[in-house]
């Protein structure tokens, strides 16, 4: 997508051939800068640092750090502390270890002579793979817009929750991806951004991107979905999701369940974007068998923001006393999900809507 | 309530009978600092920059206010500049009106000689009144707070929106009162505080109103309410209303119709506290019928907190050219209300339920 009229992906091989290159996603929104990473121990601090963060860019961040790895030294042992040290960076990241577990089974057969190179080239067909799938996620999702907008023939309204972008991605997003395809059609479209408390991804990762790419938005606080939808001013939601289940439940960014309720209540379709690898074909009941990731209460007490003279700065919102609980993501249940675009295709949120576009899952 | 262990009230007349203190809550949670005022223009200024807030004690600060505007010029032309002083500072808030009518209408007709003494008591009264109504709500949710711990024998959670608690009364509050009385009678309860994006009454106020009481409480953005309702963990809600139309609909600060929603679907018990003057026999449509008020997009885009050295700064949180948009209140539809605590007792949300405690708006 486009950073002030020029197109970016969110990870680029470096002209020299030898490194690697980023968004410091951190800065973000209030500043724009780039990194170039030229190491193992460069990569495993971008991940774990999180100046790249959503879990396609983490596997495919991770697989240039196994090539930049081999690059300094291609024997064995370094083949298994490259995988030991990304893995570490963000133990529970499922899609970090795929990448490692992908490049090294690749790598340890071959002469350490040709590894370099065959790393390389992997970590970028990781790159276009993922740019495929949020293609075609994006195609698909697209055709539900433009349905609106036969319809409505006024600018569509679409709320999202936290960021599923393409800044989580190498490319396009999931959830933002149909938008970006409608906006480029020059189909009319607004997009309600939610802030996304505690980590505000809404207002500091999805409003940048879409204001960079000049897809016509508004931020908005958690609290204002609701009211927004028993107003019509909300055509759809769109949202992606880190796991969906093999019934179609949907476990996605703390806050979504809401978003859900609300459209149930007032008709507006919700829809949920999502790349087929990230289905969970091994659970059926998302609210029983997902475990909830907790995470440090410094998220909600504290918050990081830009001062008047430009500085970033972390400032405390609650008493020191008051204890604090930091449950990261919730799960909707597949009656509240209109559908599920996938790069496949749109299905219902359901184990027969979902065999039907993953007939192999059906054995 | 206690603070510290030592009773406050939120205004109090001072020793020298000759001017009024009250807590500076634009400095809560950090900073705990209290403040004489001795003259009309100080409680103009007190009203006008939330240095007390919440319509109540908005009411009660105004009385005040214009017993030290007579204080110092018992003249009928004071009496006229006093209320338009009094009556700029928040516009909007009607308790602000009806409480600078009701002592101007006591003061008018008498001769100035008496005019001081008369507002200073009927400024007392006003605080006494709304005192007893708070008390009133808070025995009459104690009776259900009381009711789930006979069946449950653990501790009771209830979750709670904004501040509807004594800092925005004169004290016990309104939603909060009934858990305070709980909490004195000895039945153990937690209370999980919604932080209320944006302007953070809860994660500032409530949470600090209930540690200095003692009241066991955890700060939580406002996503987790649902998570934690789909998860057993809570048993109640109660939240306060600014407005509550004759057929039940609930007018309340942004947010609270997606915590309704939630209680709905997992069957948690939904309760609103109001004191009788806040419901509006006009109305009965809520959502169609009830304006909801747009505010400054600078309190979504900036947040105020307190910086590792102690100082209260400013930050921003969103791209600086992305728009905002900043809805201060949601309507509640009676449908999902299990009750209305007030004065006079439980009711169901319905046109017949508050027409039963208040009979006499059924001629």
């Amino acid at each position: 997508m486009n950073i002030q009229g020029i197109p970016y992906r969110t990870i680029w091989p470096a002209p020299d051939a030898a490194s690697v290159e980023i968004i410091d996603q951190t800065r973000l929104p209030h500043e724009f800068i780039t990194r170039r990473l030229a190491s193992l121990h460069e990569v495993a601090t971008a991940i774990k640092d999180m100046w790249v963060r959503g879990a396609p860019l983490i596997g495919a961040t991770a697989a240039y750090g196994m090539a930049l790895a081999v690059r300094e030294d291609p024997s064995d042992l370094m083949l298994k502390q490259a995988c030991a040290t990304l893995g570490d960076t963000r133990p529970t990241a499922i899609n970090l270890h795929w990448a490692l577990e992908r490049v090294r089974a690749l790598l340890q057969p071959l002469p350490p002579s040709l590894r370099t190179q065959v790393a390389w080239a992997e970590a970028a067909a990781i790159c276009e793979e993922d740019v495929a799938i949020n293609r075609a996620i994006g195609t698909n999702g697209f055709s539900l817009i433009r349905a609106l907008w036969e319809k409505k023939t006024a600018p569509i309204n679409i709320l999202t929750h936290c960021n599923a972008g393409w800044l989580a991605t190498v490319d396009w997003g999931t959830a933002l991806s149909p938008i970006y395809m409608a906006h480029d059609a020059g189909i009319p479209l607004h997009v309600w951004v939610d802030e996304t408390r505690p980590r505000n991804q809404g207002a500091s990762l999805t409003a940048w991107e879409l204001m960079q790419h000049g897809v016509p938005h508004t931020v908005i606080v958690d609290n204002v979905g609701g009211h927004l939808m028993q107003h019509g001013m909300v055509d759809m939601v769109i949202v992606g999701t880190d796991r969906t289940t093999a019934s179609g439940d949907v476990c996605n960014k703390i806050g979504t369940y809401l978003k859900a309720l609300a459209a149930h209540d007032n008709g507006v379709p919700f829809y949920v974007a999502l790349p087929g690898p990230t289905i969970d074909w091994s659970i059926r009941d998302g609210i029983r068998e997902i475990p909830i990731e907790q995470r440090d209460g410094a998220e909600v007490a504290q918050i990081r923001g830009r001062t008047s003279t430009g500085e970033l700065v972390s400032v405390s919102l609650t008493p020191e006393a008051s204890p604090v609980a930091n449950y990261a993501f919730d799960v909707t249940p597949a009656r509240l999900v209109t559908g599920l675009i996938t790069e496949r295709g749109v299905c219902t949120a359901s184990h027969n809507g979902l065999l039907g576009l993953y007939p192999e899952r059906g054995a």
